[in-house]
């Protein structure tokens, strides 16, 4: 029986799961789950996520929610194939990928998602993007980008000189801000710039970028 | 050479660290952190943590920053000690245990320190606690405690019938949140409040509790 993951292909939070799906050669069913009715909202598919969000995945018994629990079980149930994305021979190698995964979800994501907000469903709901919000989280999003570039000049990926679910995690989000006008953020960094062409290149995300369309139609 | 945290005994993602150093029965010193006069915000502090932030563990050449991180190196070090809090050997509730995690740190956490501000810091600061803030957070946290009450009727912790990060992840922000009006709304849910009373009463959190002393002066 082949795994499922319940959401969409333009999700950001259903394709940080299928990358690293992808990055490990796995067998998989992606099963549609129409947010747009609200069909999140409601049993069964509650049933699998109590707090009602995509993406949730299937593995037989095994019911999990939260993009970054799924990509931990995937990377660790198939360590054998593919990339070794967490590390797990090393414990100071592992530590840090985590250390860098808090840091994607805790200070990345928040600001790259409230300035994808603002770009791509404000304008579909009929309101301007609201500057001052688009603003404040310009501010927090280059002291991230800061650190980063300081430590992409040190090692070539954030947890060390190796590829990882750290980098893994922020491939979805950044696809979309590249399409804003703060996509330049990460090209006037060169390291930032190097780092996001290598890991936007790699063929696990090539195999998922042309389901994320999410803001096309009001372009 | 034991090992270091930098970080403050009344915080709460210090204490996070700590509780699993003492789960663990780990030998480990404090180093105070001047937060009030912002050391963290300036070298040297900023080499250990570029972004500026509580608590840092040094663990030889290893810097960790981010508590969750942290706990989970911490348990993975120390495995052969104490309560297994990672389930490394099964790995469905390993990665349970790393999902209820992200729930803490996505859900939980932000509402809860939201309304510990108001109630906390505001006062300090001379403003009142801004009332539609609380009440955001309030609905907010309904649903995730509606949703770890159902949980918790049907396993005894978040992860399932074992004590794990999970729970721990949720002690010292629940500490504050019992002695805000808010504290109410995990005592009204009684597999909640059963659960707290477990977590809470552990040797491990006895030994932080009294240094937990943020708010008792505007109190
Ligand atoms: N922390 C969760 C976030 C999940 C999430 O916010 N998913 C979005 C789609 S990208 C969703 O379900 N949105 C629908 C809604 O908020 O109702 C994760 O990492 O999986
Ligand atoms: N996600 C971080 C959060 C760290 C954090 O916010 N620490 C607080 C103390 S509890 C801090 O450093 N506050 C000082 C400041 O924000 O300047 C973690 O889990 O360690």
């Amino acid at each position: 029986m082949s795994l499922k993951i319940y959401g969409l292909a333009m999700s950001t939070n259903t394709t940080r799961a299928m990358i690293c799906l992808h990055e490990k050669e796995v067998d998989f069913e992606l099963v549609p789950v129409n947010v747009f009715a609200s069909e999140h909202k409601h049993p069964p598919f509650l049933n699998k996520n109590p707090f009602g969000l995509i993406p949730v995945l299937e593995d037989g018994d095994l019911t999990l929610f939260e993009s970054r629990a799924i990509t931990s079980y995937v990377a660790e149930k198939f360590k054998e194939v593919g990339a070794d994305l967490i590390r797990q021979n090393d414990i100071k190698e592992s530590s840090l990928v985590k250390m860098w995964i808090e840091v994607e979800s805790q200070y990345y994501e928040p600001a790259v998602s409230s300035i994808i907000y603002e770009y791509f469903v404000a304008p579909f709901k009929g309101q301007e993007p609201n500057k001052s919000v688009i603003e404040s989280n310009i501010e927090k999003l280059k002291s991230v980008l800061d650190v980063y570039e300081a430590k992409l000049s040190r090692t070539k990926y954030l947890g060390g000189d190796f590829y990882s679910l750290a980098d893994l995690s922020h491939i979805s989000e950044t696809h979309y801000l590249m399409q804003t006008p703060c996509g330049s953020m990460i090209n006037e960094r060169p390291h930032v710039k190097g780092w996001w062409e290598d890991i936007s290149s790699r063929p696990a995300f090539q195999k998922v970028v042309e389901g994320m369309t999410f803001g096309q139609t009001q372009k």
